[in-house]
């Protein structure tokens, strides 16, 4: 274990199977864990009650570590950390709001913190509120984004000399050589959405894993920058969203359109183009739904053949 | 010369200098040739009177290779063109616009031709055109940019699957790092603008070249999505843009907005609020006004380390 993301997770591999909402239960993170990834329950859509039966099926599943996502602004995050901290859980991935209020309380139970930013000045406060690894994801990510807009390509590196912990990249990454251009820009490991979201074990309704695999360059795009954020499938609904965004919406009209429980409509029941879809722009590189084993063993096998690929003469000079 | 950008310019390096308004004449292109890269003068400021001087001074600062690049919508173009078959010029780097009309006409007279894409649908075009290598450039990069939004990361591997010609990747790249990423993405060389906008040579005003290092990321913004998207500097000017463009402004009243000769302005007259600063989001990595030369040296020397560390232990697994 030389790479420092396989010894902070105990993993054979420095790739974490990002938690999404309405994709990453129980049967992704432990398909994913016991391919020698690090699997993530995505904790966004769910209560403590729910969490707690993941959670068992997880421990049935795979002797191998896992983690937990958690949204901090999200309305369960409270009770969701509670149950965290009584279950053991080896590793807590934070994302948006403020890592300082949980990350000690966290720590002082023996559970490693990780957590995600999308700027350098994050990443910086999350190192001074003493996470273990910092997750920077970039503008190509799919769901909730940065306002800087800044993708992995700058991302990374601008990270990379600012921080000196564990630094796993996201956003854009889907196969090997995408993971080996994380690396040369600095990065020990990546984080995987999109694909995995794609796979036979996400509990998305097959009809998004299917859009997934069809989508294009430019069908994905960013909407509701003035509310927060959010990378998605350019459907009806998203259209009626950059409709009223080009005609100068409000904060507070764009949070009309909005509306509850999009994604759930969209990822979970399938609804097209009522629902919103959260994914990122690498899906265009998709073009099959695989087993999440399938899916580790692949990007691994790509990267250790592109890195040797670089031994080639036409990459000296 | 194993590698194919290297075979097709002749250079010692795959390392294009992207030609770019008020920034890249005969100075810069010449010690970008003279390092072992590609140095390019960018016709976009330029009639064919100016052009003329650029190229005659070029020639008789390097014996190396070098290029033009022009935006097949400037109002030049045609007289550009001309100039260039006249003067046979080795290498022509055509952006914007549709290739197909002046592709056949240079290749007749033994000019060739690299055509600058945002997407994979014209990197296709681009192909069946008949130009002899791509440049994709993602939505990190500087100044014109694609409205597909599609990030380095994404494009880069899309468009390599999508096309067999070299490949030379743009957006994202200032460093040997970030060479090193393109590579390992399918590219088979690199195109860098920012860092050289910021060079001794560059021919931007000194103001502009200090702006640029002041950088963080988020500095920078695309604007003028509803007109033809731009990257640059969040200066006066550009938050002048912002706000009309979020209160639903019409591509009308941005292009009042924008008004005549910005760039101008902002990029060679040094009027860092009033003027439109075209550049990339990695600008947030720069630090130090450096010669061409010692620009192209350090980049092939992190390139050349960077790939000799992927031999470590922490990135085998």
């Amino acid at each position: 274990m030389e790479n420092p993301v396989c010894r902070l997770l105990g993993t054979r591999y420095p790739l974490i199977q990002a938690g999404m909402i309405w994709c990453s239960g129980w049967e992704l993170a432990s398909a994913v864990s016991n391919a020698g990834g690090f699997g993530v329950i995505g904790s966004g859509s769910m209560n403590a009650d729910i969490l707690k039966i993941h959670i068992d099926k997880t421990r049935a599943s795979t002797n191998s570590p896992f983690g937990i996502n958690i949204h901090l602004l999200y309305s369960h995050a409270g009770e969701i950390m509670q149950l965290v901290m009584k279950e053991n859980i080896p590793v807590v991935i934070t994302s948006a709001g403020n890592p300082a209020g949980y990350t000690q309380k966290l720590r002082d139970k023996g559970i490693k913190v990780i957590h995600v930013v999308s700027s350098v000045r994050f990443a910086e406060k999350a190192e001074k509120a003493g996470v273990d690894a910092i997750v920077c994801e970039g503008f190509e990510a799919g769901g909730h984004n940065g306002i800087e807009e800044t993708t992995s390509f700058a991302l990374i590196p601008d990270v990379r000399r600012s921080v000196s912990l564990p630094l796993i990249a996201a956003g854009g990454i889907a196969s090997g050589r995408g993971m080996l251009a994380a690396m040369a820009l600095g990065a020990d490991g990546a984080q995987i959405g999109t694909r995995f979201a794609a796979s036979l074990e996400s509990s998305a309704h097959i009809n998004f894993k299917e859009r997934i695999l069809q989508l294009k360059e430019g069908d994905t795009r960013l909407y509701l920058r003035k509310v927060g954020p959010v990378r998605m499938i350019r459907n009806a609904f998203a259209l009626e969203l950059e409709a009223a965004e080009n005609s100068g919406a409000s904060a507070e009209e764009l949070i009309r359109i909005l509306g509850n429980g999009k994604p759930r409509k969209g990822i979970f029941e399938g609804k097209l183009e009522e629902g919103e879809l959260e994914i990122g722009q690498i899906a265009s590189l998709l073009n099959e739904i695989k087993p999440a084993a399938k899916i580790v063993e692949e990007i691994i096998k790509e990267y250790t053949e592109a890195k040797k690929n670089l031994a080639d003469a036409k990459y000296s000079f």
